[in-house]
């Protein structure tokens, strides 16, 4: 007996900051449902969470926050843990932001939470162009991680990943496109967590470029 | 500048059963040093738990508990939700003790622990042979789990099962062979998490048959 499979509904990881707040956005045009889920896994700029409830909210969606202590308690790097301060990767290491194994988690996560709803389309916010290092935002690990998804549950899935190849300008004009800037308001991309944003970390800025190369100013304010 | 990795030891995912201490006797020969993680899901059989803490102890091994409550929270099976029976799948069909996502949850988690430890080796007691209807005890799901794995943390994870293509019996034979099957009694298999052992579920059955088919009486104790 097959599993019905609803192709036209999809669950969007959101982070509350600007990328995945533009898959949403890119989601809602491409899908007739959309899903929500967020992680709570100890994070340094923890605000982020409440800024996808605010809008999950907004937009009337359905939206789920799973808590996962369990990254805080087996890695160490400069967004689960404060002693850690936050730095850019040089040639050849990583960030020290990293979270090791964090977007492979995520996303075996939100593939179970899809499957239970018969949901084989995931989005996610990652992108190689501006990847900061990340192994795991490359497009080479979504490939992969899609196939294992698909043995592992013996399931449909399909990763979705608009900004794969777009700059912070190009994720900026997407937006634009669909109309969904003034969402942009309610969203936070801050790695010290604060509010208004410090502008110096390496997500403030890369965020601050973008808006910069697109040619108009940022939505939210800056300290 | 690269990171160090320790090629000579390992990391076991151990759930206290036969398997995954026949693959615990077969790592303590293969490496130098082993370290065990079990994961604590909610499962109906939570003194397997338990088995493996009392294996541990026995061995002096280092032993870790994972919490996850995240599987019951977002699954319905049998072996996380009590009013769901006990079933063998029939053909096409899934058996309701499959819990989907749990082995490539299990794997991700085990590779972020081994990681912080610098640690590549991985071993797991998945088996193709008499798999159950479950797709992530499969060769072809490890394998491209590993590549993700590598993928998604750039470190060069090896994922062994020792199991993988051997019979129940077999099984049996190689902790003969290992000098091993005392610790068999330590182990628990039972679904129904009862001792002694109810006897009659899919995993009681599929251990008896092993015993009776390599000719020795097991260890345990069955109502």
């Amino acid at each position: 007996m097959a599993m019905s499979v609803k192709n036209k509904e999809a669950v969007v990881l959101h982070s509350g900051g600007q990328d995945s707040t533009t898959c949403l956005a890119w989601a809602l045009k491409k899908f007739d449902s959309v899903r929500l889920i967020s992680f709570d896994y100890g994070q340094r700029h923890k605000t982020e969470i409440k800024a996808a409830q605010t809008i999950a909210k907004k937009l009337k969606l359905s939206h789920k926050t799973i808590k996962l202590p369990i990254l805080k308690e087996l890695t160490k790097n400069a967004l689960t843990d404060k002693s850690v301060k936050v730095k850019a990767g040089k040639k050849g290491t990583l960030p020290t932001t990293f979270v090791d194994g964090r977007n492979a988690l995520f996303l075996n996560i939100a593939a179970i939470y899809a499957k239970q709803h018969k949901i084989p389309n995931i989005v996610t916010g990652v992108c190689q162009t501006d990847y900061s290092g990340y192994p795991d935002c490359r497009n080479d690990f979504i490939k992969s991680m899609q196939k294992t998804l698909q043995l592992a549950m013996e399931f449909p899935f399909k990763i979705h990943t608009p900004l794969m190849f777009l700059t912070k300008a190009q994720t900026v004009a997407l937006m634009d496109k669909l109309g969904g800037l003034e969402l942009l308001k309610y969203t936070h991309t801050c790695y010290e967590g604060v509010s208004p944003a410090c502008g110096k970390c390496p997500a403030c800025k890369l965020r601050l470029k973008g808006f910069k190369e697109y040619g108009i100013d940022d939505l939210i304010y800056y300290r």
